[in-house]
Formats: C-alpha cells, structure tokens, sequence
C-alpha cells in the first residue's frame, strides 16, 4: 500500500503515486523522473507554503537542485486566470524552460492551477502533485482534471493533463484543520457509496482510528479511495461516461457552493448534495429509505455538514441547469440503487430536485 | 489531391483535412463530425469576418446549425489571453456546453488563439480549423501547436491539441494582399529548403503560375506543403526532436519579429530568418555558397523579404538566447547541408549569429 501506478486507457504506465510518511523521498522520486540540471519552482498558497514550502525548497537546494518558491493568497478567489498569469511572469523571471518542472504542494486549488499552468506554459511542461489536503489526496491528485475559476464559473477554464508522478504523505494529514479534515472526508465516503459496499463498511467500522489520525488508518483509506478513483478514471479519463459517477452529490453540491459564494468548502458541499441526491434516489424510486438514512447516518457520525441555510427555488434550479455537467437541456444526476452502486439519471424532474432538496435546509 | 488524413504517433486517424474550391462543402463536412443539436462559433478577426464570416454564419444557419459569430480585431495584437477571456465570455453568454464546436475562420491569430479557447474552455471541446491564409493552410492549421503570445512573449502560453477537422479553400488565396500571400510563400519554400529538393525545383518553375493564382497549381502546392509537414508532426507531435526542422530561419526570425514589435509579418521574418540560417550553415562548413545564393535567389524571385534594418548586437543575442526553443542554456540552430536536407546544431557561437545577420542587413 505504498504505490499505485496509473493507466492511461491502451494499459500503458503514465504515473506512479507514493503515499508515504514524510517529505523525505521526494529527492529520490525526483531523482527517478530524469529531473537533473532541470529547474524546480514548488507552488503553494501562503498557508502550505509556510508550513512545509519553504522547508521543502531548502531541502531539494540541499540535494543539488535550482529550486524557487511561488505563493499566492490562500483560498478558492486565488483559482483564477490572474494567479495563472502570476506563475507564468515567475517562471519566465527565472527563464524556465519546456524541459523544467512545477511541484504542486498544497490543496485542491493549489493542483488545479499549477496543474493548469504546468498544461499551458510553453504548451506544456512537466509537473508533480504533492497534495496536502485529504481532498487533494483522494480527488483532485489524480485523473488529470487541471483549471480555474473564470468569473463565476467553477473550473470554466482547464486542460486534461497528467502529472509526471503524485507524492503523498500521509502524515500532512495531521495538520489539517478539523474542518478541511472533514471535507476530504466527504469525497472519502462518497467513494464508498458509489463503488465499494466493503469500503463504506471499513470506513463506518475505522471511523475512530479515522478521526483520530491513526498513520496506518489513514494510509490505508487514502490507499483505498485513489484504487476506485483510479479504476473509474483509467476507464473513462474524459469523462464521457462513467467517470461521471464521481459527481455523486455534486450537481446539488456545486449549486450551494456557488449560491453561499463559496463560504463552504468543496467538501462540506459535496457532503449535504450527497444527502440531497440519497434523497432524489429514493424519490426516483431506486434507493430505499434505509440506506439513504445510512448514508445521511455516515455523514452526520463524521460531524460532517448535514444542512445548509434555505436558497429560492428559481436559484438553486437555474445553477443546477447551468452546471458544466449538463449534456444539452438536461441534467444528468448520479444517483444510486444501493451503497455502493450509482447509475446515470437524466430524466429528474425540476420538482425532484426540488422536493430533495428540502432534506438539507 | 483533395484530402490528407492526419495520425497519431501509433497511426491512429485524427483528423481530416480538405482541400476544397469554395466553402460549400463546410456543410456535409459538419454533418460527418456529429454536430447535429450542437452549438457552432464562427471566430474570425474583424477583416474575415466581414470577408467571408457573416456569410459562412448564415449558410450554416440555413442549413440548420445554431450558429453565432465572434469577432475580435484583427492582428497579432489581439494575440493574447485577453481577446481569449472575452471568447469564453461570449461562450458563456450563448450556454456552449462541452460538446459544441468553435470554427477557427482566418490566418495563424485565429487559428492559435480558437485552437487555444477550444483546449481550455470546460477542459476542451471540439474545434474545426478553416485557414484562409497561406500561412495558416500549410503551416499553421497541421501539427496542434495552439497558444496566445504572453506580454512580449510569442506563443508563450499555448496547448497541444488537434483540430476535428481542417477546412481549406484554396480560393480564399485569391483575395490575401500581395504581401500577406508572401509572407505565406516564406513557409512554403521553407519546406522545400528543409525536406524536399523536387519540391524546391516545382516552387522555382512553377513561379509564374503561383504568383498568378492559378487554382489548380495552388492546390497541389498547399498539398505538397502539407504533406511534408505531415510527415514530420506525424514522427514527433510535441518537438522532441525532428519536428524542430520546421524550425528553420525561425530563431533569428523570432527575435527580428520581436525587435521589429511585430511591425513585420511572421513570414517576412522567416524569410530573412531563412537567409542568415542558411549563411549561417555556410559559415559552419555544411552548406556550399552556391546553394545559400541559390536559397536567397529564390526568395527574391518571388519578392519576399531579403533584407531588415539593422539591430544591435545585444538586443539580436539576448532574444536569441531567450527563444523558447533554446534547451536549458544552448541554442538550437536549424542548419542544412543541401537544398532538402535540414539538421539541428546547438554549436553555434554568438560571433557565428551575429556575422550571419549582417547578410540580411
């Protein structure tokens, strides 16, 4: 449980991911990607970049490699253009080449920009994830989704590209807030209820070890959620089908994230949209009560968001219809016929959406 | 000679490309993409637009398309991140969805920065390139470079992706200026100078024919041009290596385009840029004089561009050195040893530049 290796969709290797207990192998894993005489710019936001940017810059100089650290304000308002173009006029000051690379440390909006500057800069120059957040662990470290926020649109602008290798360590985990914590949780539980009934039970069962940040726990959940996030996106990396079942939660969750002007995080979002979309699943008539009392039972035993303050209808139905994932006219929902089994519906109903929806306030 | 089919690294097809008298066969063309229920955008710089945009809009209207046309101004100012934001705006503002269709109308600019959008607006969708320059139809149109220039920076920010198709109709020639059509002329010869001496010896005899539009010779020119460039984006997509050939007269071109503040046309530039190369590759022994006289003779027969006014020494070699296709701290030069035979060499002194620009001053 201390590497997975990802496919692309012919079965060929493109990037390895180690979860490991400390910064220290980042030498030899950039020493393994034919990184030498190439330049490192490590980009955080100014929370990760005092907590461990710094430290880890000095430690790749100490190793014999140019290294420079890049920052931005903390916090989802810096995931835009303007931030990109910052990073681009830094790595043009230190001339850094097509040949060079970009070391993403730090959350979810720290891997999708960097992801997205690494995907443009000189059409496209190497980069390695090093998540820090639960939610850039499990999610947004792999699957190649990289981009920004353009005006109010939530990843309007992005690019399909892969990292040149994901280094994660689990202990970063230990320094998370409790609230970031529980937010990455909510795509952890999510994997269980889309994909994986034994899962959903390891994490209803560990749930102390869990909170309590137990290192081998902790190592063995992230380890079990990128192997369904990996399985789903080595056979849908564009998102033409499948892939779509990790928006379980999301088409709700990203319309209150968008009406709160994003004063919740991702996480806690995604979490009472999963209520909302149990809800619509028992509504449509595929999903028992009791399993969507579980599901609402996970959540709320994690502490986890459960409720949202009340929205008008006519806004919570136009961002849901406006939602990037809408195909056409309609609105393809992910909702479940059991945990651990979700299915593609596109013929909910404004009313269901609605009706679900009152489950939350 | 009216279709090239462009592959992948593996062979797989990409992408079609059509070598058409009129623009009527845009239609059936759409029809074979799947674009029945999708959202076309016409983009087109304000000289197209009015030239040929506003009809092309309204033709696909007729035939049943949803279609809107974006214009922005034309030239390589507009080349930017900027004009790119105001695309996603107008997309945003006409509900484009991940699977409608942008429509690259008009030269490089176009064809870069639309090519760009359709890379990055909600991750990517679909674009078709239909190049009304010469530029744009042998050069830029094949190959997936896409990108906007970055303050002083050409092409600084840009993606790899592929088009869906290439529309071309060869008598959208007929109505470029003389000096737009030369500056396309600089590519064309280019690729007999790097490639193919037969190809060379057809562009010398059939001056006459070329010069005067005839539809038939113009045709089979774009068609050979495109068949060599090809042949060459084929073997190397992303300029590892061989790709690096089309290169030619484009670093000394570069940096007198810069210097110049885009006053002169990139073809201009390639053209002077072709002729200090090619002194450049008698300076380092590999090329006779007689075929650097034979390369400049050429050029000046078809009345492009031989000469520049003078530069300075620093200003010429530190954007030389600053190119974006200089690899860690040495310049690669394009060179040949005959008419049709190009390599690279990343040998060539400072001294060697600047006595090679004189010939063009």
């Amino acid at each position: 449980m201390n590497e997975l290796i990802v496919h692309d969709t012919d079965n060929t290797p493109i990037y390895r991911i180690l979860l490991e207990e400390s910064f220290e192998g980042l030498v030899p894993l950039l020493h393994s990607l034919d990184v030498s005489n190439r330049k490192l710019c490590v980009v955080s936001d100014s929370v990760v970049g005092e907590l461990y940017g710094k430290t880890i810059c000095e430690m790749l100089k100490e190793a014999g490699f140019f290294s420079v650290l890049f920052t931005f304000p903390a916090g989802e308002a810096s995931k835009n253009l303007s931030t990109v173009e910052g990073l681009y006029d830094f790595l043009i000051a230190n001339s850094f080449d097509r040949n060079d690379v970009l070391l993403a440390l730090g959350g979810g909006v720290t891997g999708d920009l960097t992801g997205f500057a690494a995907a443009t800069y000189l059409r496209g120059i190497r980069f390695v994830g090093i998540p820090t957040s639960l939610l850039s662990m499990v999610d947004s470290s792999i699957g190649g989704k990289t981009g920004v926020d353009f005006k109010a649109y939530k990843n309007m602008v992005g690019a399909f590209y892969q990292p040149s290798a994901v280094y994660i360590n689990v202990n970063a985990l230990k320094t998370l807030s409790e609230r970031e914590f529980l937010a990455g949780m909510g795509e952890v539980v999510k994997h269980g209820f889309i994909r994986d009934f034994g899962y959903y039970t390891f994490l209803k069962e560990q749930r102390e070890r869990i909170l309590g940040k137990d290192t081998e726990t902790l190592r063995s959940m992230v380890y079990r959620s990128l192997c369904i996030k990996k399985a789903v996106v080595e056979r849908d990396p564009k998102e033409r089908g499948e892939r779509a079942l990790l928006n379980f939660g999301h088409t709700i969750g990203h319309a209150v994230e968008k009406l709160s002007n994003f004063s919740m995080l991702h996480g806690e979002c995604v979490s009472v949209g999963m209520i909302a979309a149990a809800e619509l699943s028992v509504l449509r008539g595929t999903l028992s009560k009791e399993d969507a009392s579980r599901i609402r039972e996970m959540l709320s035993s994690y502490g986890m968001r459960t409720k949202v303050p009340a929205l008008g209808r006519e806004d919570l139905l136009s961002v849901c219809h406006r939602d990037k994932k809408s195909d056409g006219s309609k609105i393809k929902f992910i909702l479940l016929d059991s945990i651990g089994n979700a299915f593609i519906d596109s013929e909910v109903s404004d009313e269901e959406i609605w009706t679900a929806f009152q489950a939350i306030i």
